[in-house]
């Protein structure tokens, strides 16, 4: 008597963490990252009757993982997860799809004495580069992005105007700190793309615009990142923006007998507003 | 010249803290959770040029958690995920689709000389009680679930007979340690039923499912502990299972001149195996 | 020309983990922990001149776990801190002092047709259990405890009649929800005292107390749960008790025409009231 | 009957945030951080029963922060824990020591054009700027320092020579990834040092040491970075630097066929090495 059947499965190994040391002159180059990846195929047996002759191992993963970062020359994660989907593809016949994602701990080149340090880094800020590659039905899906990229200003954000009714206590706000955590994901319109350039000028565009906008809103605002990012980054088809408003509350001093001139702040992280947006170009 | 169009776009607020107290005779009652709200609608003016007119601020959706949770009477999760995404569906013409989900902290009661205590609780395990309503185009889905549930066994599971190529180097297993951290979700076949009683019921036939069944593989354990579930609980259409393999590996003894006869073991977190899997009742 | 001289050093192993299976009939013992290291003595010419040759390598200390753990039986957590620090100061002459710790993840065994299963566990709840032995100058300090213990009651705590001055904006409460997150450590009055034993007792004293007892304050309620636990447990000399004071804000619903009756409030971790006292047995 | 004595006792609160605009032309100054207070002195009443007549909530102390962050000018997260200490111990007579931490979230101005912008900011790096003032019987002790200062070199460092014994697995190392992060703790010899000139020195001067020194061990390098930041900052009196080992390994691919040139490696997060020194001025 079967009452369920197994509509969906996938399996794989997460956080596969990496480092490379490419030790050329005059600069060693240094990438570090953590790997995920997920398989679909012809798996069902070692869900219904523990058959695993199908069945690579995590494990393996993991070692595939060393192995090809070994073997390859590869310049940024969006080239290793390319790579690392069509291995599997390619490789088992038994598997149809190949979901990677990696998520890289920007380091930042150290200078010695003016020029640019040999061997040595700092972690370069709070933010990280990720990207995925779907590669399903030899249809290839390519996305980098940005994540946990926080930015603050202390001018140039109002919040005017929104719905007045019973639920409603926040008061129109014409000059608020605006602050923000971005995650954004785009999608590269071919696997040729120049990933690294495309990363640094993407990033760019997101903190000048999020510095320039006059925001009458986080919602105002994100649209104009993502436009901004499509503008300046040719190779891209579509960005989509996550931007969390982590609210910095001004505190009622009125009880102290002081007034609050827009000075005295709580940050909070929770709770927080979110707001998404999925940009493509015309 | 418009160069990027917003495909889609939705905004809400996330982990709005709420804790309530039923103070009955003889037992007060305590929830806890954290509520994330997002909405889709008619919201494009804000983005584009910061028309907020139509916006109901975050701010507002908290406080009308707030409001919500006061005037209504409401025991479990799902019930006040139902009120939520209905009430801004029904109030606001402009939104279109509210998507409600609600991570509840367990708080267990205490015993007070052999009888339940009437006020005093401790938090109960690591795993946490979940659910989602989403509710568009009149359409209402609803989930509940569980998350963080710790399980480990010593015995009974296997890994064997997988996949042997150049990358594998690990062993065939007869005996290892089984260690995961379960996430289901599962939907309701309709909004009127027992919720409580059907999270007590599949919370009992996963753990009782790890514990029993004899695994072949993490992926073998997921669909007999899916099968359970529905098997359990009539009232469930299908539950979505992600099942992490912890892995506790065995220490190489033999440098030291001593044999691991399966007793030593270093627990890691990274990188971990991830199956999933998709069970539907027939 | 010296401007700096080391006064004080240190150097060890921060978070081994360890599991151990004792594979005993009818029932599976299963203990995990992560343990760390810290040695003290004559390494003053490592920092120097980067001599290593009195260096035991932190990789070395790792194994020493892993050895010690698998050669000897131990029931309980400070026994096996107390195995390593002696085995440090004893094996190399140049360690005068070797300080432990040991936190430990509680697995709690299932139940299997209403009798303990052999070999199935979940995690027991948020708490672990924690000690540490520091032997120094052939002195030996041994403390055991529980970190990270929730409790939460909705009745029988108050706080009222505190300093009232230009910085009070709080009013007295006669109902409040008392909510903690309870470290407690305490003192061994000797090396054979019942380990387990003694956890137990004293983890159950704390709990009852912060159920039983009428709290007037945080720190009322700190030194009646530390006098409790000594009562209980005549094998300890003293205990050191943090005891965070988790608030749960009430929510002012009267912008929404609404009374709050001590129903509705909001959770927060920080900022948090933090309680300290240290009881000794007279 | 009284079996235990409250011996020692604090409280205070831990995590009050805090962000303060100073919005002068051009340029805005924008400050964020974390406050802990806690103070000692006479409250044994309320633990013992429960009289808080003297109790300073530990609400009033958050209110404290705002009202003298608002009426207090500062440059530095230094002066306002003085400015703190000394509020509680002069307006309070029972209380007689102070306690204050800060841990400042380090915001970086962005350029405008090749200018510094007036007023947007993006989040530094990983690391975050931390000092203690604690003044206690009319003696006030003032510290600085930095947190999380994430470092990593791919050469210019060594391990070799260290202890050989039944416990060594790990081979001499003559070129290893050497990655921490940092956490220096620095004591000032007056209250009225430059205490951001001082930061951004003795962070400069662990920097450049770490890059620049040969390390033959991370104990080596610890005391070079203490004695660099002493010399380069002559109004400390010392420093405690706390310099995890944060390990990549490096892998195995012998398995594969292949040989790892000092390529690939696993960075790992536990177990880690810790290495801690303290060091004065002589």
């Amino acid at each position: 008597m079967i009452v369920a059947v197994l509509v969906d499965h996938s399996y794989g190994k997460t956080s596969i963490r990496l480092a490379k040391v490419v030790r050329t002159e005059p600069h060693h180059e240094y990438m570090e990252m953590a790997v995920d990846i997920r398989l679909g195929g012809d798996f069902a047996a070692s869900y219904a009757i523990g058959d695993n002759s199908k069945v690579i191992a995590t494990d393996s993963m993991k070692n595939t993982v060393y192995v090809l970062a070994k073997e390859n020359s590869f310049g940024s994660i969006e080239e290793l997860a390319m790579l690392l989907a069509r291995h599997f593809v390619k490789t088992y016949g038994q598997v149809d799809r190949a979901a990677i994602e990696i998520n890289q701990t920007l380091w930042q080149r150290l200078a010695d004495r003016g020029r640019p340090h040999q061997h040595a880094f700092v972690e370069a800020g709070t933010d990280r580069r990720i990207c995925t590659c779907d590669l399903a039905n030899r249809k290839l899906r390519l996305t980098g992005g940005v994540t946990n990229l926080r930015f603050l200003k202390t001018a140039g954000s109002e919040f005017r105007g929104f719905v007045t009714d019973r639920y409603r206590t926040l008061k129109d706000a014409s000059d608020r700190i605006f602050a923000t955590s971005v995650e954004a994901i785009w999608e590269y319109e071919s696997e040729s793309a120049d990933f690294n350039a495309t990363f640094a000028a993407a990033r760019s565009a997101l903190i000048e615009t999020l510095a320039r906008h006059h925001s009458l809103s986080a919602q105002h605002t994100l649209l104009a990142t993502g436009e901004a990012v499509l503008k300046n980054c040719p190779s891209l088809r579509s960005i989509r923006i996550a931007m969390p408003n982590l609210h910095r509350i001004a505190v009622d001093l009125q009880p102290f007998g002081l007034e609050n001139n827009n000075e005295i702040f709580v940050p909070i992280d929770e709770p927080h507003g979110l707001i998404e947006g999925f940009i493509e170009r015309e």
